[in-house]
């Protein structure tokens, strides 16, 4: 790597994110940081779970299940068999190997040490390059108003299936969160090509990590282009509620809703084929392009073409002068 | 059962102790109660792990794993594999159902409840009749005091394999243990017959319960006959450190000495048939059997040794009058 090789941010929540986070990280390795979304993370049977920092762990390591694209690939049961025979709660599943880290994480976390820390500590032993950092080291939690009350993010999304109409989404502990250092520190880079938001819910998943109050601030002065791709082909969710929630919302579930609620914060879109009529309708530059990542290439080609899109709207910006810099 | 059925005390430690304790619980069922050895309890991982009740339960549970006498059968070690990989400390091995136990164990702890109070829930959910009941529910600590320094019992026991010689064992928060209102009913129980020391380690296994103020004299108090089988057969422990310690300790490695351990609490003393030499020295009535527990068959047959024992020197007390309630 030459030492003016660009680095980028991405922002990513849970499985759609990371698979574009698996591409980029593929092209970029320790020229990629990754913030991730810790709104789902929560306390269960005394373990300190991180879903979104899990899966990007594990997808980033390779060892991710490719069928459900969470938990770990060859994972073994015993634990919650065990379990249910003890009348312990079944509706979360944790996976015997992935109690490992759930289980250190606990630990270090109770010994002190800050979620970031233990998160680059695990990332070590699973020789990932890329830069994982939780959006936050304070605990920042997603609640969803539903019809049937307030749920905390897993009981809703996990417990209830995304079942309940959701009226609202809002975040607890707001006030106490404020970006790390680390998140700060990526941002700061003078090598700072771009910041991709990841093809991620972005009521559920992206919308924490812009609640962080200063980062959404940070995420702006930086000057470089900020991307997001559309986590809608056609309407529809890859995987999710997302379209669901719009809908409940009283928003029109397609890549449109989703640029507009972008709006004041992105340079460009990128949506799939699938809803190349709808570019006209957006007002940021579009690249229109294959969004669904089925395979390893997909998610290479959709990451090359985000470092593609930033390169140009960097072009753009650089020939306009100092308008980027007032974005 | 019939309203005179009479009822019976056990005090346990791990293995051997846990074997006799399945006949017994064969013979008895709810007739039980099972005083366990807590002071090899520990915190590893920011888990609540109890050796020697887990060993109980799951020996009663008819769920332990028949080869190494402790752990569950059917186990599976996905999570100790994922622990290694994670950096993590691999000497104590979590196997993955086992986990469940200690997960649910610790959960329950943290959010106020007693160990006896979850030692009763396992073991419901496990279907196990007999009381199984912790020697007392405060922090109560056996370390050793070895060549190498003073060592945490399991820091000797398992991540040393008992290698240091050893040069005394003494237990940590002794002045805050008080025999719990379970252990205290079980031993004031009126239809109570007979209390039976298992063949367990005296120093490692016994003495931490005995060392629970107040219990030693609960014990004496009762009036029933108190019976300890003896855990050495011709100077060899089945399992465990015990005749390594007792020559470390000065002591010779036979049963003579664990009878003269015991003087001044047991009424009778059961001995293996290779020992029927060493009768004549032992200061209590001896009965001399086959104390080696391979088959659940051998289990019953010792516990029906011990109770038909007990119903010996209760007769023998009642024909004497008055001395045996002044033991």
């Amino acid at each position: 790597m030459s030492a003016a090789s660009p680095h980028y941010v991405a922002l990513s929540g849970g499985v759609g994110g990371a698979k574009l986070s698996l591409g980029l990280a593929s092209l970029l390795a320790e020229r990629l940081s990754l913030i991730v979304n810790t709104g789902d993370d929560f306390e269960h049977l005394g373990l300190y779970v991180s879903p979104d920092l899990d899966t990007a762990l594990y997808t980033l390591a390779g060892v991710v299940n490719p069928v459900t694209g969470w938990g770990l690939s060859g994972e073994t049961w015993t634990f919650m068999a065990a379990l249910a025979k003890l009348g312990g709660p079944g509706w979360f599943k944790l996976g015997d190997g992935d109690l490992a880290t759930h289980v250190l994480r606990t630990e270090r976390l109770k010994s002190g040490a800050t979620l970031t820390a233990v998160c680059a500590e695990l990332a070590r032993h699973f020789s990932i390059a890329a830069r994982l950092l939780p959006m936050c080291d304070e605990p920042l939690r997603t609640l969803v108003e539903t019809d049937v009350g307030t749920l905390a993010f897993q009981d809703y999304f996990v417990r209830e299936q995304c079942r309940p109409r959701v009226r609202q989404i809002r975040f607890a502990g707001v006030p106490q969160a404020k970006p790390t250092a680390q998140v700060l520190a990526a941002l700061a880079n003078p090598l700072l090509a771009g910041i991709i938001i990841c093809p991620s819910n972005p009521y559920l998943s992206v919308d924490p990590i812009l609640a962080v109050p200063g980062l959404r601030a940070a995420l702006k002065r930086v000057g470089a282009p900020i991307v997001a791709v559309s986590p809608l082909i056609a309407g529809q969710a890859v995987k999710g509620p997302t379209a669901k929630i719009m809908a409940e919302l009283g928003v029109a579930a397609d890549s449109r809703s989703v640029a507009r609620y972008y709006a004041g914060l992105v340079d460009g879109f990128i949506i799939d084929a699938a809803d190349a009529g709808l570019a006209a309708d957006i007002a940021p530059p579009v690249k229109v392009t294959k969004t669904l990542m089925a395979t390893l290439d997909d998610k290479i080609a959709l990451a090359r073409t985000c470092l593609a899109f930033c390169g140009e709207l960097g072009a753009a910006g650089a020939a306009a002068g100092p308008v980027l810099t007032q974005r």
